[in-house]
Parts: C-alpha cells; structure tokens; sequence
C-alpha cells in the first residue's frame, strides 16, 4: 500500500535520476587503463559495471632483499584505478635497519608520511635549510611538493609506513635518475658542478649511457 | 575595392584562426553523451556541426500530482550538453501548498536558490546550528556546498523558484537514498542511531532491500 | 539517562569539532567586505556572528525608467558577501518592450540565462557566427564565458529573467566602456576601424575623454 | 680559492633568490591560525620563524572508552597548520571489537582508507548500491567525495587505521548532525521521511533542540 | 660487479616504475590532435612515440605586407601539441613604424608582453581608465585576463616583440570580429550603439552579413 | 543634450559599477607586497592608486661577468607585483659563448623557452631518457613542470632569450642547492650515491655545512 503511494513521489524524483547510469558516471570516474589518458585523466569505466572491488586495492606485499634495504608498494591511478580524478594517491613502506629511501622529489604532489611502526629520519631539502626529524610511530611530517627529500631507518628495528599524496599520479623523479638516461657524462658533469669521474661512475651504476 | 585592400590584412589574420574548425572547439565544448566521460567531463561534439539549438535548453513542464506536491526539471550536463566543462546548471521548481524537497545534499556545488513566486522556506544544517528562511520573490539564497538542506512550501500558494549550481552535474543526494539500496537494515540502524524497526519501514517504503 | 551515556561518545566526537568555530568557517567564508581582497576574494567574517540572514539577498527592484529600458540588479560578491569564494552569482532583468542589454563580455564567468516571463532575444558572437535565439519562459541558454553577447525585447509584453554565472564575480565589460575611459579617439579609432568621428560621438555620450 | 671564484657566481645566482624570505613563502605556507581564514587558506607564518617542528604532527593518543568503542585524531589544517593551502591531510583509527563510525560525508574531499591492524568493514551508499567490503591490513579503500559512507569492526581483534583526505580541511558530517541543531522536529521528520517520535528520541539523544 | 650488485635495488626500483609507457604519460601529455577534444584538452600521444622533436616549435617567419603592417605567429596548443594541458602558450610580433594590432580580448588567459626590438604602444581598457604606455626592449608589461587591448608601433623602428599566455590556447577576440558575422546590422547598430552606417560600413569591410 | 538623455541610461547601468573601486580589484589584483602571503598570493593593492606604471616591468640590465657566463633577470611575482594571481611569469636570459644555467626544476610550473638570438642548448631529463636539442632564433621549447633541465651556450655567439612560466612564483630549485643547506655529508652522500668526497668539495664550494 505505501509502496503505491511512494510510486508517483519516486516517479518525480526519477526527473532527477533519469539517466541512471550516466548518473553514477558522476560519482565516480573509475579509469579504463586501456583507453587514452588526457590532461584530466583516463575515460571512465561504465559505472554499471562496477562492484567494490573496483574501489579496494591490497598493496602487494614488499621485500627488502635489496640495496637499499627497502619494500615500497605504490597505490596510484596506474595501480588503483578508482583514484583517476580523485587527486589523492598512497604507498607503503618497509624498512630495515640501515635502509633508505634516495633523495627524490614529487612533480606536482604534496606528500604526507605516515609513521606506524618503528623509527624513520625524513628530511627535505631548501636552499639554505634542510628539515630533518626522527619520527615515531603516529608521527606524520608534511614534504611540501616539489622539494627534494628522502627517508632512511637509521634505528635498529624494522619500520613500516605509509605516504599520502595529493594526486592521483604524484610522479616519483629519483636524484639518481639523472644518471640513467643518456645524456653526455660532459654535458651533465658540467651542468651539475659533479667531476667528471663521478658522473661516470654513477652512469656506470645505474645504467645510463653517452 | 575596400575587401580587396582587406584581403592581406584577413590572411594575415588568419595565422591566428587557421584552425577554424579546432578553434572555435575551444570556444565551447558542447558534450557527446554518446561517447566517453572523464574527470574533466565529456568530448566535444564538432563545433561545426553546433547552432544556437545546443545552447538552449526548454526546461520540460513538471507536473506536481506527487506525494510531494513537488515538480522538478533538471538542467544539468546530461540534460543539457552544453554546460559540457562550463561549471554551471540549474533547475526549475513547482511547488503546490504543502509541497517540499526532501533534505539532500550537492555533492560538489554550491546551490544558488532564486525565488519568483510565492513564498519557500528554506534550510541548511550544519553540526550545531540551522539556517532557515521564508524566502519572498527576489529573494536569492546561497546553500553553500555540501551542506544538508530542504525546502518547503508552508504558504497558501503555489511556488515557483529555481535553483543554480556551480557544477555542470551537482549530483543529488537525497536523505532518504540511504534506505533505497541493499545495505542490510542491522547496519544502517547501527550506523545512523535509527531504531530498527524506522529502518525497516523506509527501506520499505523506498523500494531498499537488506 | 541516554544524553548521560552519551555524553563520552560526544566528547569522543569532540575530536573532530575541537576548534568548532575555526570548523564552521571551513562550511562557508562569507566575506568582509571592509577588509582586503586577494586573488581567491575576501578574508572570511566570523562564523559565530552569521545567521540565516547572511546567507539571503533580497534582489532590490530595478525601474525601467531609462534609454534601455531595463532593470537590473546584481547579486555579485561585493553585493552579496555570502557568495565568496563560492563560484556562483546571479542577477534580474526586467526589460519593457523595446529594451535591451548592450553587448558585453563577463571576463571570467560563463553565463546561464534563466527565462521566467515575456519573450527575450539573446545572442552571442564568435568570429564568424552568431548564435541567436528568442527564449520563452522556461528556456535556458548558455553562453560559453568570455564571449559577446546581448539581449533584447522585441516582443510587446515585459520580460522577466535571471542569469547566473559560474563566478562570484563575474564582470561585466560592456562594449561602449571603449567610449568612456581616456584613451585618445584618434588611437581608439585606428585599433577598432571605427571613424573617428563615430568615437568622438560617442566617446561625447559616454562620457569618455580623450 | 675556489669559493672566491664562485663569488660572483653566487651573486649572479642571487638575482633568483634576491628576496629570500619571501621566497620560502613559497615553498610552503605555514597556516597562522590566529590570523583571518580566507577562500583559500589561511595567511602564512613568516618562513624564517619555521623549523621542521612546524612541519611534524604527533597525532594525540586517542582512546576508545566511549559507545562507539573507537578513538580518532584529526590532523587536519587547524590541528596541523603546515597543511595549510597543500590539499592533504589525515586521521588516524582505533576501533575495539564492535566499534563503528556512524554515516557521515566529507565535504569537499575523497578519503583513502589505510588499513593497518585487524579487520574492518567500510562501506558506501549511493542512490541504488552501496559498496561494502571487509579490509584487511594492507588494503586500501577509496570513498569518492560527497558520499555517504561508515565503518564498523565486526571483528574480534581491535583495528588500527588511516584515512587520507584530498584536503586540508575535508569536514565531516555526520548523519547524526541532523538531530544535534535546533530544526523543528516536524520539519526534520517531514523532510526525512522519519517518524515523529524517532526524530524527537534522536534529537533527545544528540542534544538537538526544536 | 657493481651494476650485479644494483640489479635488486633496481627491481626494488621498479615498483615505482612498473608501468614505464603510463608513467612517462604523467609526465607530459602531447596533443592528439586528430582525436576528439574534451574540457581539460586533447587525449595524449602515446609517450614512447615522442622525442624531442615534440616539444619544439620554430614559429613561422610570417611577413607585414598587410594593412596592418603586422606580422603574428602563435603557438597555441593547435600549433605546437605539447602544450596540451599545460596552461601556457606565446606568439611573436614584428611590426612595421605605422603597424598596430586591433582592440581584442583573450577570453581565458592573461598575456605577458616581452618587448625585444623597438618601441611599442601597449593599453588596455577598463570602464573608466585606459593603461597605456610605450615599452622599451626589456620592458614586460601584464594584460590581466579579460580585459580589451592593443598595440602600436608609433616609432620609426621595426618591433619584435612576444606575448606569454597562461592557457594553451587564450582564445583572440578582435573588436571587429563583431563584424565579420551574420547578426543583422540594426540588431548590432542598436546593442553596440554605432551608427547603422558605421555597421553596415564595418561589415562590408569584415566579410559579414545579416 | 544628448548626455542629458543618457544620465539616466547611465544611472542604470550604475547597478553594475556601484561599487567602482571594489569592482577595479576583480579586473586585476596587484601583490600588495608588505602585507602576508596566503596559498592564492598576496593581498591585493587600492585598485585606485594604481597606474600603468604598475603594470610595466622593467628587466634589469644583467651581466654576464661570472662563472657560468650568464646573466638572469627574473619577473616573478616578488619582483613584479602586477602578476600576483595571474599565473603568468617570466625571466631574461643573456649567456656568453661557453655559458650555461645548471640542472634544475620549477617546483610548480611548466617553463616555455623564447629564444631570440644565437644558439642555445636545452634538455631535460626523465628516468630513462632525455631530451635535448640546440635552439635557434624563433624556436620555443617546452619543459614540462617538474622535470630536471638545463640550458648551454655551444655556440660562439651571445644568446639572448625569454622564458615564461606557468605561475607567479615557479620556484626554482638548483641541483646544487642539495650542497648549500646543512644536511650532514654523510646522510647526503648516502641519499645521492655520490662519493662522500664529492659531496664534501661540493659543500664546500657551494657554502653548505654539515
């Protein structure tokens, strides 16, 4: 009986709703990695054809069985495409004692470090001042976007933590990277103030070429 | 004798519009709902294949024989295409004695109400406080964005008002979709500080299950 | 009883509201207009000071008691302090037979044409089109920002309608204002193709020097 | 000897960073809370006062006394005022065995959840569906902006999680905060579809008035 | 032995870099422009396809052999692709003594002048002023956005000159595109205030009709 | 005469302008300096007290006497108030034979080259490849926002060029400035790979300490 009463209310309410799919377009844009992207990001998925598996992602588990002692697992929109259009993006951390994480910057993200367990050092770096604390597990330090930073485990105990970011995509462009393209060991000794001797080493190590 | 002089002078003008068709794309981007959404919103339909027709919009006649005495007529980019990217729409309200929209909210606008017959009472809440209003014709007043808020028609006569938003698709949240879908009653009592038994009878009344 | 049980959950709760006036100011910045303005607008009044009454604008009645035969009356940001940083505005026009609205631009603003009586000529301009249409009441029309456009009654019967705009101020460069700065006619005269003598006739109308 | 002949190297590098305190302005805007809010944030402290103190948050201890078993603590730009105008911030969750965030939405942000102790289910609800699923640490969820969503732990074990937002200030607002204000109780049940009688045990309960 | 040693550190690397084709689509995002076009721009390139090539563009010598004595090369986002997104483009100037370029707007950009040879008249408009002044080389003057301008070689020196705008494609509305399209004289006479022989006179000249 | 028609033509557009000085400051918006910075710039200057001169820059005359054979001339918005919001800026480049700007990246703006004479070369770099080519009179390169770059005089001529940038403010961070601030050499030498010797001959050149 209610329910015959409710039918021409929801009848009037359905001039609000009348292109249900189109509509859940609109609440969210999940994106089809197979599609172009844009400035704005990917197309969308049909959003009819979602579940909440679309909007979960498990990070995969990280080993630290390397150089640097350290397991990073990203959730951007390549990896988790339910953040296209949503600027906002995270990964997790593992660190031994004694790992790191090198010198980087963000292009266009600010990055919010979450401390859960263990102790990590993270600074960044201005002109003239570096910015360096030790944090402790519910500890977050804000790295301001664009500015040069790294993290290390300089305690004895594992440290587990996770990063924030203010983008879908925040880009990750390594210090080191400027060794692992090709461009001439003169040219960027040169335009680095680095010898020559140590561009070529690094070149060497991480290899890039010319 | 004069365009022949101007002929030079339009070539030499036309190094700025030489992409007569691309350009005139970047004067509007009047959407193809037939093809992809993005974060951004939809492709443009060819600019040369637009007249004034796409950029007006004849706001359907709403009917108000509904348990909310209510009629409404959206203008919003899947309405009307042409606010493709141009962060606003609008819709047109009908309003018998008696009638009122439910609390909703906009998930990303700012709703601008603009009064033009009879007399609407209108209220937004926040945490501690309501803001409410029986607003006269001329009278304008700003929901500000995602804020919950109703209207009603406690007057004798008929209202006609419109509402603008600063989205091209604001989305429509209405207070009562939290009884419309499939979450199981137990949780939403437990969850919204509803009695059990109120959970029931609006999922029932609004067609939710669960 | 129950409000005593719940008084921990609400000071739990009081997590998120601690700074509860710095919180409201985050539901809405309604300027002060007596302090200064920067590029995203005014420095926010109070929050603890508004009441609904900030949040309503009372359209005053314009006369048409002049050579356009139009009224208008604006609910911009400088006349409306609630619409601050919200990117929305509107106002009315109410036109007499033979009115109109000169051609003008909006510099940061597209604009929604919102027909409520009479029957209003509108148009705008692109460099080789124009877009023209008599609306009737009910009829929207958009018009991509940044574009030339006008309105005109050439019916017999008063026209009533609205417009909103995509920015809480959204400018307003009419075309004659080329005939009321100082700029010297001879340089006007050369850098629009006017004759000379058209700009000084007008630059006399319009009160401009020069 | 070498760093006198980068003197004037360094003198020419002064024309960029001739202004140096200025410069740091903007590198980042520590929030001066004491000063006027604005559409954009608040005005930044001046940079030369700041170390990294300013730029590390110690989330407080929370605790989960209360009856919704849960503790959280906001770091949000008016906890934590390096946030200021950087489009980021964060909470952290303890949640015992059936603890539960009741419904709420977010304003103006997306929120990431960041699983890191125990089991916890999350959910959200648009117009048709809700979206509902059970996380385990290491899983992240993502809750588009504006819709309404909760989480409960209907595990044995207590949870420990985060929540990143795509704001400085996302808001939270809480279904309960209909009951918590001063609007008339008849008005509320009208425009809630709720019962009399539910609305006044509700606003009994959340201290509402009217 | 020392890249053997780097291999692990850079399979660690790798999580960051796993989709290196999507990745390098964060970092720019060249115009496709024989694809469709959306409100934030043209879908991107693949970015593997891309060199250097892609981000340079040698702007066309174009010649003054015209009325105006004006020669003008743009590199919007329609001439030279990787600007897609990007929020900038230019153009380049050279003038004859004598040469001006008409009274235009730029619909969603602000211009930076670069004056490099010769002395130049820039101004624009404002309801009640005009900003007018002759630049040197070296001489950088601010058109803020909207806002109608010109400028003239009223020296003896030929002028080289360039433009900065904050869009990839600001958009160029000359005064006299007025003329040039089918809105009919008297219409156009009355909302701009010309003589109907001025109009007549200016779109016999401007290829318009109507 | 014909003014005394208009007066009240004028007193009606008067609802438009009534608030002459407050609608001068949404035209445009120059850095009042001495007042605080906020996320969106500074506070805006009296629109009255301004003339032209407030909207023309002069570079200064810069010279090339120093290491890196180049001199730089920056209009930012600290050096030129005019563009506070405009997100426009710019910087003049003279280089000698030999000359060259070191690596560095613009934390919040993408950066396009205007070269006028001689031949420069400009790269950039991404984690696997650059991009690099020699520039001559009339060519503009683009360097996306974020990436690492530089520019160099091969040639045997001056170079003069322009850049324009994307923002009021792009930042600009040297790859030298990891050697000016005080991090310690060790936790420097670590986070970059390089040779502790290396970070110390650079420290020391460059005045850092540490």
């Amino acid at each position: 009986m209610k329910n015959m009463v409710l039918i021409p209310f929801l009848l009037a309410l359905l001039s609000f709703t009348s292109h249900a799919t189109d509509d859940k377009v609109n609440n969210f844009c999940v994106a089809d990695l197979k599609g172009p992207n844009s400035p704005s990001g990917y197309q969308c998925l049909p959003p009819n054809s979602l579940t909440v598996d679309n909007f979960v992602f498990s990070l995969p588990v990280s080993n630290t069985s390397n150089p640097i002692k350290t397991g990073i697992s990203s959730a951007f929109v390549n990896d988790f495409p339910a953040l296209n259009g949503l600027d906002i993006s995270a990964l997790s951390v593992i660190m031994d004692s004694g790992g790191y994480i090198p010198m980087h910057t963000h292009r266009g993200a600010t990055e919010l470090i979450i401390m859960v367990e263990g102790q990590m050092t993270a600074g960044f770096l201005t002109h003239d001042a570096s910015y360096v604390k030790t944090l402790k597990p519910g500890d977050l330090m804000v790295i301001p976007r664009g500015l040069m930073h790294f993290v290390a485990n300089y305690g004895k105990d594992k440290v587990v933590a996770f990063a924030a970011f203010s983008s879908s995509n925040p880009g990750i462009h390594s210090f080191n990277d400027i060794f692992s393209n090709n461009l001439p060991s003169d040219i960027l000794a040169q335009t680095t103030f680095l010898d020559v001797a140590q561009v070529k080493k690094l070149k060497d190590r991480f290899h890039g070429s010319g």
